[in-house]
């Protein structure tokens, strides 16, 4: 297993049938911290993630307090538009954890500022309000991670 | 302007959609070469761009012939399952093309024969058939691009 994938929260059933696609094909591991704003057997979910659905190593959290007690020793890097650091400036390792927040919020800023120094943001052109869509901001992160740990298993 | 992000007859209006967002948040022109297997007035595209479309620089060519025609001192890539180089060991440079094919199909073998050295792949772990989103690929590709070249004019 190559990296963890953690979505806070997920509300939109696309992204995240999407990023199990991601991870499917990346071989990594995607963490679900309820609640989830939609139903795991949802049609639009699966059909995102196509027949790869049933390959994604998966696991749904109640909680974040729950995740981390539980893999309390891995390493967290959390997604944020309000990080210091570019996602492309800091040394991910295999094994280590991503967390991306809400399509709608972001992350909570008590998860953001537990740890600012592990914070990450992918840089875009200044806009007033939005932002690259949450699957994307995952493969783009997910890559520079791969990237940087040699592309394990992949071809 | 970064780099010319290039659509070769795009099939599904929620990709062109997301990855006209992408360009918008990264400064990237949009090319798409007909016929496109949408209208460009399709709800489901502008819904995926969200309030990002009026802002797209965009530009419509007629075949891939005209493109190349147009831009022939400009530097191609080609993105396809089937390069033998990654998209990360390319050097980009800002006003290069990257093109990316069909989501059904890919490119056509007479655009990706044409010119080896420049077709590029980003890896994945080994399965029989799918492979990435389109809009994934795309954000993938570009976010290796513009790194590159020190995200320019991005925050």
């Amino acid at each position: 297993m190559n990296l963890n994938i953690v979505l806070f929260q997920p509300e939109i059933p696309q992204n995240t049938g999407n990023i199990g696609r991601t991870c499917v094909l990346t071989d990594c591991k995607l963490h679900l911290i309820k609640p989830l704003g939609f139903s795991l057997e949802e049609k639009q979910l699966k059909r995102a993630g196509l027949d790869y659905w049933p390959f994604l190593d998966l696991e749904i959290h109640d909680s974040y307090e729950a995740l981390r007690e539980k893999y309390k020793d891995a390493t967290f890097y959390y997604s944020t538009t309000k990080a210091s650091k570019l996602y492309s400036e800091v040394e991910y390792k295999k094994g280590d954890f991503i967390i991306f927040g809400r399509e709608s919020s972001g992350l909570p800023d008590s998860v953001r500022d537990s740890d600012p120094e592990r914070c990450i943001r992918v840089p875009m052109i200044n806009t007033t309000t939005r932002s690259l869509n949450l699957s994307n901001t995952v493969a783009i992160t997910t890559y520079e991670a791969l990237r940087q740990v040699g592309f394990p298993e992949m071809k």
